[in-house]
């Protein structure tokens, strides 16, 4: 990569992809580990742009025809146990309450008292006490559909975590739905897997495939799950959020009944769809570079920061009152339906480290402002993603503001798009496939391979095969699959409808 | 009260309060219990509710300089025990993790299983976890001050719960600040009871009390703990939201210290402040009827609500391009800041219960539109809160809706200040006393009394005395007291220096 410039961050993503995102995370200020194993403190940079995220979902869901509600935080064991799959895919790792109290205990120290008579698990996902609030709510095909989202905080007691993309609590959000009929519930799964999709390209900036996980990838109890997945920097897969269709599995273990039309009693259809605070890890490792964050401009808790470089303390007022009245006039305007959010930045710190620590918080614009620019009445600019720094006119600055937001907003998505593309590959024989995973990239040495496009047999032996000689798994099967010619399956030569997606994966 | 009117809900606040109030909430289809005890499930209709209060507050906590982060939901016990006065009052009443799965025991059921080496506590308020964060972030005296809030899920293991007032889980916000000053962390202490003052009487239409609680009704571990107070319609106290000022006491729990100007090393100066989503039952109780609830327009999760009356199908149509004109219009109006939100409802059920739903639901103005009043270019609407029923012109009733909502809110404000002042008495001998909180009120049979004014003499065993007795408690200390006038306790007669407010209370 030629001769080594100095940056930000420290790793850097060629030296060492992994501890690389745990250093953008801390010097951006997003989160940090707490005391408690697993959980995180998500501090206010980051929790700013969760309630960005929050904010522009929540839009989405609403227009779909959603309403928000909430439901308990913990799940009778015996809930949990009703369905068989389910129970299996999260009793090996979730917080278990089975006291309700704390009392002196023989040396002194205190101790749990007040056995619970059942233990309570903290949610690691709702689908087993929502249903069983909703097999109250529903008597006849009149009360559907149930359209409700909720947003939460659940557990699952994970062992190795990674801030933001793997942890023992998380945010998220839980979409529920009823339906009356298999098809309906189908096109909700679908629906709300759409809105993923947008949301990630248009908010995120972070392309995305869409597609339907295979059977051992499903969510436990699961009929079908379909996912969003991204290509991080380093060529693995991020599974971004997952729509689930449920077939009458939860109705059945619920006892979710209605009269239908025709005055029988039936079972209804459900789905379940959630996104989480991984998003937040998916954008750090799509746009971050070696100097820290890039937040798209649709999603930044701030759009522009302004700051006074004050050399002679005679000027700083007249320099001040310059920048307020710049940032009143950007206030005013609004980028992607919001107005544009300003900090001016006065805090009596060098100025170095004053620009650095906003260089690697990621905020879109930063401006410096000095003397020279008020006698000329202009702004030295900076922009976060290309690094490109100019001066230009105070007015220009100000009236271009939404079009070089929306523009940053643009080419982030076109570049996360071409290195999507540049790692992406259509493998048709067992030697590249390997190769692909295994051989290292002189340039880039901590890349990960890519997304393979391949052709399989649909067995799950040879899926095993792949995951288990090289740590490959099978992202996704395209909805279009069979548009793009059949083939031979790279491991045993089967015959393959369509290609789908293997890549290495977080 | 004259002949007996049929009410929406049975039984009537004056024939039995408590169960009218459960009624209303069911009635109104705010929440309902769960299966996990204690805990309820918030509806669609509450939880739109609770988001109207979310933003209104949030929008005023940013304005006073505060941001959100997030926090661990799990408590170490260890953290706990570090402020002795704090884990004695939650000790007694908290969920208990200790177990970190569930695997098949014995008899093939699941037990718990990955017994924990310290237990987790869920947390019942998060002094100590945010405590051992800000220790960690906190150097000199330029970090501070901090002022950071959350949203957020806590459990308190209650024995006698009630939705909204007293759950096992609730949702609330916790603010917690850092100061480098004593007299910074007052000011806070108070600015942030000021903003929930403001919110109840602006927002709420629930007049409140503010002063500071007794030392005997402090939180567990402040210095001082200020609250707002409310009346409601049973004559008792509710406590809304509370305001402490910590002193030192938690920044010394969790070792936040910092290097001073003169460059000592000083503990800081800290506080918390919270409101919770028992607001929601405190705007029941000042404002719902014998019909169900009434809600207070600025907070209403909807304004207005049209509904078609259509006697002949073939008119159908046309009442319904009329009334989606009417909605489109009125959508594009504001009411304190809000677009106002009109639903209209085209349920095919009967009229007189479609109307009924609505009016337990509380939402401020109803209006019934047919092909008469098509034909008259008319709406025949009703207020929720006076039940005034009229028929308008089409033109007012749309472009006086701004001011309807307006006017609605304030009259709720005064309409519950009136009856705060009907059920307040300076009290200045216990025999007046005593029958103020246990004469019954032959009209009114459910009525407790109310706010009794009196003097007190500060001593802790008059005030346990009448607490023993009446089950009346000083509700707060106002911060004026001894402005109006000195005089003698009304229990011991002693000296007191000014009235204190005495009430029962939830």
């Amino acid at each position: 990569m030629g001769k080594k410039k100095r940056t930000a961050i420290s790793p850097t993503r060629s030296e060492n992809y992994p501890e690389w995102y745990q250093q953008v995370v801390r010097a951006a200020e997003l989160a940090e580990t707490s005391a408690v194993r697993g959980c995180m403190v998500i501090k206010p940079w980051g929790y700013a742009l969760w309630e960005n995220i929050k904010a522009g979902l929540d839009g989405m869901f609403k227009a779909t025809g959603h309403v928000n509600a909430y439901f308990p935080l913990f799940i009778p064991k015996s809930f949990l146990e009703k369905e068989a799959e389910h129970v299996e895919g999260f009793a090996k790792e979730c917080a278990v309450v089975t006291h309700h109290r704390l009392e002196e205990g023989p040396d002194g120290g205190l101790v749990p008292a007040g056995e619970l008579e059942e233990p309570l698990v903290v949610r690691p996902t709702s689908e087993t006490i929502i249903g069983a609030t909703y097999a109250k709510w529903v008597q006849s095909y009149r009360d559907l559909p149930i359209l409700i989202n909720q947003w939460a905080n659940v557990v699952r007691w994970e062992m190795r975590t990674r801030l933001f993309l793997r942890t023992a609590e998380f945010l998220w959000q839980e979409g529920h739905t009823v339906h009356e009929t298999e098809a309906e519930a189908l096109e909700e799964t679908r629906k709300m897997l759409d809105v993923y999709e947008t949301f990630a390209e248009s908010y995120m900036a972070m392309p995305v495939l869409v597609g339907e996980k295979t059977e051992g990838e499903r969510f436990p109890g699961a009929v079908s799950t379909l996912c969003i997945e991204a290509m991080m920097q380093d060529g693995k897969a991020l599974q971004a959020g997952t729509s689930h269709f449920l077939g009458q599995n939860f109705a059945k273990a619920s006892e979710i009944q209605y009269q239908s039309r025709e005055g029988r009693n039936e079972y209804a259809w459900t789905t379940s769809w959630g996104v989480s605070t991984r998003l937040i890890g998916g954008m750090i490792m799509t746009h971050a570079d070696d100097d820290g964050m890039v937040m798209p401009p649709r999603l930044a808790p701030q759009h522009v920061v302004l700051m006074p470089v004050v050399r002679d303390e005679a000027d700083r007022d007249a320099v001040m009152v310059y920048i307020e009245e710049i940032a009143e006039a950007l206030r005013s305007m609004k980028v992607f339906d919001r107005l544009i959010e300003v900090v001016v930045d006065d805090r009596d710190i060098k100025p170095g480290e004053k620009g650095w620590s906003w260089v690697k918080k990621g905020i879109p614009i930063r401006a410096e402002i000095g003397q020279r620019e008020l006698d000329e009445q202009s702004v030295f600019m900076a922009r976060r993603d290309t690094g490109e720094k100019e001066g230009v006119s105070r007015d220009l600055f100000v009236s271009e503001m939404t079009k070089r937001l929306e523009l940053m907003q643009a080419d982030m998505l076109e570049r996360a798009k071409a290195f999507r593309k540049a790692h992406s590959k259509e493998i048709d024989s067992m030697e590249d496939f390997k190769s692909f995973f295994t051989m290292q990239d002189e340039e880039y040495p901590e890349l990960q391979g890519g997304f393979a496009w391949s052709h399989w047999c649909d067995g799950a032996a040879c899926e095993e095969k792949i995951s288990s000689e090289l740590a490959v798994t099978i992202r996704l099967i395209p909805f279009d699959r069979d548009a793009n010619g059949s083939g031979a399956c790279v491991v045993c030569g089967g015959a393959s409808v369509g290609r789908v997606v293997f890549a290495k994966s977080y």
